[in-house]
């Protein structure tokens, strides 16, 4: 812990689920130091990363004030540091039942979101050959899932609780490959075609923490 | 709640995240009446399950002893039925370090073996065309999962804490599409190749409450 930071953070430029991490540290305003690991170096796999993470992939945090407490997969990171450093519910809940509504949510999102919107993303731009059945595939998967968050969003403004959590956060950078990337040679307008999706993520986008982080991983990606 | 039963589950005869309700349900000793959705006459979309559960898929729990309280997204259930009816700690963790490993491992289920065990059934199953590049993509990453998996498992024999809990037995359905049909056409022997894996998940299916559950799908699925 020579950077004198309270966490350390192993994470990735291009990666959406490093960005959602650094998200809630921010909003939370807990120092970190973040690593941003080579894959072209297959730094993620290298023995430095796996001793912590046997999964390989970003993110992975150690925690330097709880004895080098390290944990991996980004939903359960959220969880850990509401928990424990969210002492004034700022993006988490007080309601028991609404704890159990995030955790639902932040499921759907780990499960529903992200991979579908990774498969329409990786037949899109990174697949040995173009397969227009497996990219409307997932590009109507997509639709779907923003579907069902416009339903409830149209009437709730928020996931949970009725305000922003980290369940809302866990989402900003899927959407944000959706909008920029993943609805290509569709005609799906998603500012016309999913108003409330719309107005959530720019509320999100618009918070101070999230505006600096994107701002950080704008720079990064642009380097 | 005319069945008089604690619980009602909506949930499916063939889809996987149902059944991983059910064990844990019988774990605890929970009664509950299971709602098997027909999904051919589009069950999981009608008013009577999208009112509870706006995602449309299964499963999704109503307890009645607790004001009908409804959550859907399986590990999202099983999380809320060991918290409050898991006092013994029988399938859950004690610890709190390890509550926060117990979610690490059912986000990694949630977000790294169902959907891309998935993706390889489906690719196998029920594409509307045989695309090798894709069945091959969806096969690897199995293997790279049970691969991870082994690593651990070689070592600890279970996820967290040196016991069974809800993370091992979220793994048990997907697992079993793995041994039967993922890795179809390669030379995978999941029994030679992931011992460990292999013998987790014997001693999962072995446990009484599992092998209850299992007898009712095949039962159910032979009809």
């Amino acid at each position: 812990m020579s950077h004198g930071k309270q966490f350390t953070l192993y994470t990735h430029n291009g990666g959406p689920n490093g960005w959602k991490v650094a998200f809630v540290l921010e909003e939370l305003g807990l120092t970190y130091e973040s690593k941003y690991l080579d894959f072209s170096k297959g730094e993620q796999k290298a023995e430095e990363h796996t001793s912590l993470n046997p999964n390989g992939r970003i993110p992975t945090l150690v925690d330097h004030t709880n004895g080098d407490f390290t944990i991996w997969e980004s939903n359960a990171i959220l969880i850990y540091l509401v928990d424990r450093y969210d002492k004034e519910k700022k993006i988490s809940v007080t309601e028991e039942g609404d704890k159990y509504k995030l955790y639902q949510w932040l499921f759907f999102q780990a499960s529903g979101q992200g991979p579908y919107f990774g498969q329409a993303f990786w037949f899109l731009k990174y697949h040995q050959e173009k397969i227009p059945s497996a990219i409307e595939r997932y590009q109507k998967e997509a639709q779907r899932v923003f579907t069902v968050l416009e339903g409830v969003l149209s009437k709730d403004g928020w996931l949970v609780g009725g305000k922003p959590t980290i369940a809302d956060i866990s989402f900003i950078t899927w959407n944000r490959a959706a909008f920029f990337v993943i609805f290509q040679g569709t005609e799906v307008n998603p500012e016309k075609d999913f108003p409330a999706v719309w107005k959530w993520h720019k509320a999100m986008e618009a918070r101070p923490a999230v505006a600096k982080v994107l701002a950080v991983q704008a720079a990064r990606q642009a380097q």
